[in-house]
């Protein structure tokens, strides 16, 4: 062990998710593989990797490149996921993950949560 | 949408997993799933609930509670998760989990590749 | 340099700070040595401890114990802190610091910019 | 307050950083400043800018632009932050921010502090 492998640690760094995702990934209809999916594409987006290949998520899965493959598909069908498509200021064409559908499908739950729980409060109060 | 919903979830927060946790947790054994229950007790645990109950686990996920409970049971046995049992200053007893079995597996993982990376480089100038 | 120096650094962690804050603290108001004491603060709640002495908030610092005091105080005058009583289940009263008054603050600044940016967008469409 | 000012707040997200680094500034020789301008530095870093300006810094901060440059500077000459500079695949030059001689002089700072409890616990048992 010598400082070198200490600091590598240190530089790649954490990927912090909003702990709400864990609490009501199932609620929004994810399973637990299409949530880990999700969380791989998430944490390659966060180290600067805004289109990893199906194979580079596959590889650190044990889930099979094929499955990998028709899981993404289906995120991105059922408006989970999205591929963005633009052109940087050079002219040079990209293609990039996007979670934004993912991350209003959660604040839409999160924001009914909060409103039973008013409501919740409200019943006992009156009760 | 009204700011209290904003606010619950600010103080809700993040969870922060060491991203070399998503690169390697195939590496070190743990299939997609396993890896999955381990990030639900990361998060219990983050939030304050180091010792949540099965049942508490499983409702968050699509795993049944009998397979989480087994899936727990065989991450201990295997040694990446553990059970530290104690005493608070007041007399009271308290389990709790203890994720250090695994960062230590996590680290080795991580020395290991920083070295063959280095025994990689010697080798391309030595070539 | 051995494994239980890195394992004790993975297991303090990190402590995550919403990015805008950074970016407005200082249009709502503070300034850099009063956001350093928030950031502490802060620091010590997420670590378990709700209520860190002057003292123990002071010696992290450079700024001096009196001076510390002084702008926790302006900070709680002027509606950036608060300090929040109560008792647990067990009956053991308890004081702890709260930032609740700090994000709704953020969140007022941020709906602001996002309004601007609405009001700077469609000047230009209709301009 | 609607959807779209709490989308591009999760959006811009969390920084990270390590709970250490307020633990330890000022005994590795950093004023609360000198702290603070670190932290807007890695702030922009997180957020894909690897070399802001001094401007783009003090802007966001009450220090003076003349004293946010001059504190850089020292940052640079008693060896907490470097500047590297580099040519990208397409040739281009560029300049950036490191902040590996700050995760250097912590790493130290922090094995210092094992080793010192761990002599301090086998005085005890010693004892």
């Amino acid at each position: 062990m010598n400082k070198n492998t200490f600091l590598s640690w240190i530089e790649e760094g954490v990927i912090s998710i909003p702990s709400f995702l864990f609490r009501y990934y199932k609620k929004i209809g994810l399973t637990d593989i299409e949530c880990m999916v999700i969380l791989h594409i998430y944490n390659f987006i966060e180290k600067g990797k805004e289109f990893p290949t199906i194979d580079e998520i596959a590889e650190r899965m044990v889930l099979s490149t094929e499955h990998c493959s028709q899981t993404i598909l289906t995120l991105i069908q059922r408006g989970y996921l999205e591929i963005l498509k633009g052109q940087t200021e050079e002219g040079i064409y990209f293609e990039k993950y996007s979670l934004k559908p993912l991350w209003l499908k959660l604040i839409n739950e999160h924001a009914l949560h909060e409103q039973e729980d008013l409501q919740f409060q409200t019943n006992l109060e009156e009760g």
